[in-house]
């Protein structure tokens, strides 16, 4: 008996990748420049961690709210039906819930779906930052996979990272979302060979139960981790090319974009990447894969040079998808995603032909460097398409600057709002929350959160 | 520029489905009829529940305990070596963390992998008891789509289910693991045509960041909602296999196997896909997937004659299935793995040439109906190598059965541990745990938690 090898098996479908993005950020934001000033530190912002500002929301926004919104503003962007999506995952690391993911409340968004039914396939993926690639990942096997209905997967990584105020991580907080459109014939297209992950178990960065929002964070730690991860994928990608005999792939690359909780550690792990390249051509005599890929990794002396060695090559390859990180701060889950956006916002179609690279990480440890090639693409979905959604300028320049007591005050009501007494009622200004974004009305007597849309 | 379509492109596995498999629940148990007499219902919980006893831990085990303990010993046991393990997705609904997942403690398991580096795909899937299935499917996927590596896939659910003393919920709780391992040539392969899903919004269980492991619970709506879903799920599996001109399913099924978060749910949802076939069979005048996998719902009187008359059904099709359950209580997500680790253990090779059909529900809501079909296997991994890794009857009887008294100060002790300060020592006897299974050593200051394993 093998009827489970059906007749009508499809074939595989072809370049399956990224078909539309959108991203959402707040409307309110800080700036890097007004922190230092409030902390002494002139420079140690701006120049150090290399950022310009950081968005921030109220108890108004939530990762649920965010999710909705985000996921909202494709589909009607980008004119997707509700019956198209057959599938969706969800990543976070800022959950309201342990047990009703977030996918569940974006239910609320199919509720008339027709057809296949609802996007019934996925479910929250956690694991620190790395959420969001592990959901697209996902989303893609999923396309490729013999259960396959024919229907788009859709991906949604939604975080808001606060850290508790006079701690060293404070001004690398941030919030956002975005949404990845996946399926076949893609602008831009999931190379199935260039890929390298690494995993490890460490205590670097984690949010064990309590009454706060705040993560435990071990700084010097996670900076290490991200370098060495992205130094073990490196050398995984390289690997993985080379048994397959397929060319070495350090010629190919035209862009590069980093998860980054600020954007000097992306440049430090471009300097590493760079590094590598030079080991592996100079056939140096480190023998594994631990030795190329942790070589003088505590070494400043020489991350600083590598940093200085290679401003050229950041400024071409690397500036366009980090410049919306610099303004927004760090989204967690969101942020490789959001660097992929700020890139093909800033480039578009004249990105036809490249080879992008792109690092995500999460703490914990888990990372993988893969590669994006943008090839021709269904006419319905295209580089073009996706730089004239995202119209980033304009929705930056929208945002409003607020001084650091409005930040601050915002924050310490998110933290009492984290865990109080239910029914609670949230005491953010409904006018800072944009139009067409979804909001927390209010957590009643059950802890059942209910969310209405701003008109 | 096409570099993406790689010359080397691997050609589909064959047969990918379940290789392996293994269960874990603690040492500890009390009888339903002890919580009968104690709460003074007799036969509520062993007639009305059709459940027989519940599996509890102490504050020595957790998830992260819990998911060590059955991954370990998977791959102990089946003598599959940490470099053959290329992907480990996890599946929780009780995690300790927010941001640090189980995955990651699981790393420690592949320190020294070597090959192509430790199973750095996958993080935890989270969508109340669905969680394991998301994994499950995740993992298959993986193994299907371009990006294989050619190694095998992990997946690990574990769960603690505890309830509020003086709920109803309470004689539904329970706790214990599952590990399947996800590959080509299974003697379970999963029917990438034979399958149907189904996802809402609801608000029926949830668990809200507070101080109490206890979830909300809406009783009555989940249990609508497991029918409902069931029902759905049905309808969309036979359209999914009537488009595809396969004949009708309803003759095909051997055995069914249900997450049960107690037996009798069940049966009531294998009563209601026996409507629903009889329904279609006879050409009703119902119109829609709705109208069909809804009828009727709430007739407590239908769905009492419904149970009635699937009572041989029952026996014949699904009592193999839910034996293991019955006495171990609730594991969330992964219930329904251990319900077929149930099945295989009571029927080993007899089961070849079997179709099975797996029903697999989270609350909030999402499910899926699904089908394994036992077919020739490689064999390193067949139907007999998992029934005799399983020694069920052996592991149940050398538990050690518990006064109900012993079971509710170990639970008190359970949730005055849940947010405790730290560093925090934990007070369960250690002579509790079995031999083999990793258990808490302590929470120290940084709340980075440190497992050991018993000798």
């Amino acid at each position: 008996m093998a009827t489970y090898r059906h007749g009508k098996d499809r074939p595989r479908p072809d370049s399956v990748g990224v078909l539309a993005l959108e991203v959402y950020f707040p409307t309110q934001h800080v700036l890097m420049s007004d922190m230092e000033l409030a902390d002494g530190c002139p420079g140690k912002y701006t120049r150090g961690l290399e950022q310009e500002a950081m968005s921030f929301c109220s108890d108004r926004e939530d990762v649920v709210s965010m999710a909705l919104t985000v996921a909202k503003s494709l589909m009607d962007k980008y004119r997707v039906r509700p019956a198209e999506v057959g599938h969706l995952q969800v990543a976070t690391e800022s959950a309201v819930d342990r047990s009703k993911s977030i996918k569940s409340h974006l239910m609320t968004l199919w509720r008339r779906a027709v057809g296949g039914g609802p996007p019934a396939e996925g479910v929250d993926c956690v694991h620190a930052c790395y959420g969001g690639t592990a959901a697209l990942l996902a989303a893609v096997d999923w396309v490729e996979s013999r259960r396959w209905d024919g229907r788009l997967a859709l991906v949604v990584a939604a975080d808001v990272a606060l850290y508790a105020p006079g701690t060293p991580a404070r001004p690398t907080g941030g919030c956002g979302a975005a949404a990845i459109l996946v399926g076949p014939d893609a602008p831009l297209v999931l190379d199935p060979l260039w890929y390298g992950s690494h995993a490890e178990h460490s205590w670097d960065f984690y949010k064990p139960l309590g009454t706060l929002p705040y993560p435990a964070v071990d700084g010097p730690r996670t900076l290490v981790q991200y370098l060495r991860a992205m130094g073990m994928c490196g050398m995984r990608l390289l690997d993985r090319v080379q048994r397959a005999g397929e060319l070495a792939p350090e010629e190919g690359v035209h862009h590069f974009v980093a998860h980054a909780p600020f954007s000097k550690l992306a440049r430090k792990g471009l300097a590493r990447l760079a590094l590598m390249d030079a080991i592996c051509r100079a056939a140096a005599g480190l023998s594994s894969y631990e030795s190329y890929a942790t070589w003088r990794l505590e070494d400043k002396e020489l991350e600083a040079q590598l940093v200085a060695g290679t401003t050229l090559e950041w400024r071409e390859k690397a500036e366009d998808g980090s410049w919306l990180q610099k303004q927004v701060g760090n989204s967690y889950t969101a942020s490789v995603w959001q660097g992929l956006a700020s890139l093909v916002w800033r480039q578009g179609a004249q990105l036809a032909g490249r080879r992008l690279l792109l690092f995500s990480f999460g703490s914990g440890t888990i990372a993988s460097l893969f590669s994006l090639v943008c090839g021709p693409s269904d006419p319905r979905f295209t580089l073009e398409s996706i730089q004239g959604v995202l119209d980033l300028g304009e929705r930056l320049r929208a945002r409003v600057r607020r001084p650091l007591e409005v930040f601050d005050a915002v924050s310490a009501q998110v933290v009492a709002s984290y865990a109080c007494p239910v029914p609670y009622e949230p005491r953010g200004d409904v006018a800072d929350v944009a139009a067409g974004s979804y909001y927390l009305l209010r957590v009643d007597e059950h802890s059942r959160r209910w969310y209405g849309r701003k008109v």
